[in-house]
């Protein structure tokens, strides 16, 4: 294992002089707080401190582990529940990854007075999420704080899985040419978080998309394999921040085309109406693939054909030019840059 | 991978209303909690639901993952620090499973409004603290809570460690005869923590025994190898509530000489001065070892030896009657009952 890093002379360049909302937020402030802070001193050098999990090599076997904590307000909304979330976010981190999962542990920080069935249909919502997923939950621990030292309860789930073969997923390994594909619909978390907490008077029939993307990822790796160059879960920050992520780090453009990312009306309604933009808003059910051009309709038929992939789309392509950018061409002709999420719009929605 | 139980007919006997503060303390309403809700639920059925580490083998590697909240108060106290615990805890966790830590993943559950000296301090900590016990920090999260819905900072750490070879340990693998080692002086931690908080008219020069175990672990493998039965590491609960799991587990009997458990004199001052019994405070530097006898006297000797472990002591033995217990004999020459923690003496210990 590669050593933490010295602490000697690190290179703390997170300078804000307390913590925000944002830094939790999965935008700008938490960039700048991981790489400004956390990675320079605590994290492996080998690391990388924004994928979606780690990797590790032991006695030959290629690991990925990745790690979350869940403080969703409120506990249950449509379609879904903290406890299922703790399982499908930490089973997709691995599956972006381009690894099976395996096995989750899992953490509960409980306020003193949480009432014993709220506890237990959390289990019990991780249970069924974990049956689903086909991943056992092998261990965990459980701490209570006083009564008003928490919101009820948060949960920490590990996730450990097996690397997938054949695959090898970097941004340095995307090019010019490569296709951006989407496996559904965008934002249906984020508005159902907003709305069912109930401080806007809107109502709208949604649920939130939290699942297991395994299923999708096992299909796209078997129609694509070797063709796959980088997958991503774009949870908190939306698909702009994911992919703003990636036009940094890859140092190409993706131009993406907005007619042809899948969004519900009832999602497209609400962020017009409070100025939202549903390329921010967080999915806890869908993922991200930059495929060769090659292999781009092999890997669409295969979404289409897995369970849940049916509104699975090619909603752009890379480019040159401009570089580290994020570009939608709009229905209406014109271009607009897509920046990462800045701020918080919609705090503690995982 | 076993597959989690059937969410259909769990027998689930946890029937307290409400979660308390006892339900975190490591006692016997913990383990209420683990069998009675989290195990039949959740858990994978051939976990162990209060083992330090679980067990996974991946394609012939065994490995050892564990998982731990933090929520100790106050975050920095004589001799460490909630960061520092994160590491230490989790690193011996996995040496008392009998596995070498490779890495440790972290989150952290921020109150906005948290300085960032604050959390600066505590990064700081696990990374020195990771460097020293020589494990590698690959991963992470960090999610923010609104302020007055967390206390300042709550880590949650999850190692995975390789399982060292020749090591076979488990309660059924303990025999009548066999010896009872303790690393050293017990209730530093717990204590210091009591005394930090500032609510007893009461001091003393203690400090709290944070520290990776694994090079004392790895110094009694090497002497005594298949000889060691079981390990734990004797944290909430103390090593009353770890031998009565243990006592309970084998269905054997430990007696302990009271006299030869290492313990400080500020710590018997303190608990004779709260009513406290020592044998219940939490450490988070020692561990206990069963041993074959014909292996007792290299392992105490190897532990003097090895850095840390100069106080390490036999403190007792296992008898077949009377089974399920631990006794201890005083030095005035009774014997007494010694039970697990019962209620929440000290809270948020770590």
């Amino acid at each position: 294992m590669t050593a933490a890093p010295d602490a000697g002379s690190p290179a703390i360049r997170f300078r804000d002089p307390q913590i925000e909302m944002a830094h939790g937020a999965g935008g700008m402030a938490s960039r700048r707080l991981v790489e400004g802070l956390f990675a320079p001193l605590l994290l492996a050098s080998s690391t990388d401190p924004l994928g979606d999990a780690a990797r590790l090599e032991l006695d030959g076997t290629s690991l990925a582990i990745t790690t979350d904590s869940f403080v969703v307000s409120p506990l249950r909304f449509p379609g879904g529940s903290i406890g299922e979330l703790a399982i499908n976010g930490t089973v997709n981190d691995l599956a972006v990854s381009g690894a099976r999962p395996e096995a989750i542990v899992a953490t509960f920080v409980l306020e003193a007075g949480l009432a014993t069935d709220t506890l237990e249909a959390e289990v019990r919502a991780m249970s069924q999420a974990a049956r689903r997923a086909g991943v056992a939950v092998v261990g965990g621990d459980t701490k209570v704080v006083e009564h008003g030292k928490a919101d009820r309860m948060y949960i920490t789930t590990t996730g450990i899985g097996r690397a997938l073969p054949g695959l090898s997923l970097h941004p340095a390994a995307v090019r010019a040419g490569d296709k951006v594909l989407l496996s559904g619909p965008i934002g249906d978390h984020g508005i159902t978080i907003l709305l069912a907490r109930g401080e806007l008077d809107l109502e709208a029939d949604l649920r939130s998309d939290t699942r297991s993307v395994f299923p999708m990822v096992e299909a796209l790796v078997h129609a694509a394999g070797p063709g796959i160059r980088w997958m991503r879960d774009p949870t908190r920050g939306g698909i702009a921040t994911s992919l703003n992520e990636l036009a940094r780090d890859c140092g190409l453009s993706l131009h993406l085309l907005e007619e042809s990312i899948p969004m519900r009306e009832a999602v497209r309604g609400a962020c017009e109406l409070l100025g939202l933009d549903p390329l921010h808003i967080a999915n806890e059910g869908q993922f991200l693939a930059i495929v060769a051009p090659a292999c781009a309709q092999a890997a669409l038929d295969a979404l289409h054909a897995a369970p849940g992939g049916e509104d699975a789309a090619v909603i752009g392509e890379v480019r040159e030019q401009p570089a580290g950018t994020v570009l939608v061409k709009t229905r209406y002709g014109g271009s607009r840059i897509v920046d990462m999420l800045v701020g918080d719009p919609l705090p503690r929605i995982c």
